[in-house]
């Protein structure tokens, strides 16, 4: 398998996290986002979405969407729940992942971590923090009284989620205000075989 | 089971859609997302992100996410493919619909449609026809000798791609020039047990 990545993407470690969970081997190819290198022909080619992560099993099959590609691999094992409920739980947290806790977090953290001081962009932060609040504090009220986000305990929902939750920080958010999230992100750092955002 | 819903909604559409083609019996209450009734405390003891579709099964059980909830009904039929990798597939439209396809072609026809003809959102359009001109492009590069999106036959994600494809004209998108994207709008409109999303 070919891991096409940027290290510093949240959406790219929760596939570089679970293939660590799962002991799983592959080859990483390290794709710099900020100079086109996701927009070439080339690359259009692999992923006419244009965007890392993208997983490439070299029988012709590839996938994209870190959070279909992290289903994909977590399938067998038990990071995917059994129970018919929990999936639809896990689900419905992995598509708030991506609509309502990523465009604002990882967007804010982009704009700060990957943008010049005085880029235009930085108009965005206000509403970005807004938003990106709300999503936390969503969070916060769902984690009071349980572990992890679906039935049945640390799940590919916790995968999504805490990959840009855990770095929010540098995206300006202030993670204290936050105490069930803060507790679950330990819980999650804590799961046997974790690797960091800056393990590649 | 009662719905929470809005007529014009595509996310909503997406479970009233599926839940006609299985004939599954239900209560719809239609909640109007323009006067900040999806914000009061009442609602949002039901779902705290404070958006429609929100499925309740009056067991204690409440599903929001309209992608996650025709998962959840989907998983026992054939809308749920059988094969993991074309499940996997499905879940990338899935995701691509909600990251890449939602946020600009809903958001544009929601302008166009919800808003006064003055509305200072206006100046959004032009991005967000580039953006919803992209993802247009990419679904009519993958339907090019394809019948739907995931490998197996129709599915779920073929239902969360048509309900906001299907009325792109209302967001000011011209389909003509995506021809695979036409004649598989006619092969979704074409499954025994189709509404209208004007149908509720």
């Amino acid at each position: 398998m070919i891991l096409y990545d940027n290290q510093s993407s949240g959406n790219g470690y929760k596939v570089r996290l679970l293939l660590a969970l799962l002991g799983l081997a592959y080859t990483r190819v390290e794709m710099n986002v900020d100079n086109g290198e996701t927009r070439t022909e080339r690359y259009l080619q692999l992923n006419p979405n244009g965007k890392i992560p993208l997983l490439d099993f070299g029988d012709g099959r590839r996938l994209a969407e870190s959070n279909a590609i992290i289903f994909y691999l977590a399938q067998d094992s038990h990071y995917w729940p059994e129970d018919p409920w929990a999936r639809a739980q896990a689900l419905q947290w992995m598509f708030f992942e991506q609509y309502s806790h990523e465009p604002s977090i990882a967007v804010a953290r982009y704009i700060l971590t990957h943008l010049p001081a005085d880029t235009p962009r930085r108009a965005e932060l206000p509403r970005l923090t807004e938003k990106g609040r709300e999503a936390l504090g969503i969070m916060d009220g769902h984690l009071a009284g349980r572990e992890y986000f679906a039935d049945g305990g640390f799940s590919i929902a916790d995968i999504a989620l805490y990959a840009y939750t855990h770095v929010a920080a540098e995206g300006g958010f202030d993670l204290a205000s936050y105490r069930h999230v803060g507790a679950w992100l330990e819980r999650c750092a804590a799961q046997p075989g974790h690797i960091p955002i800056t393990q590649v």
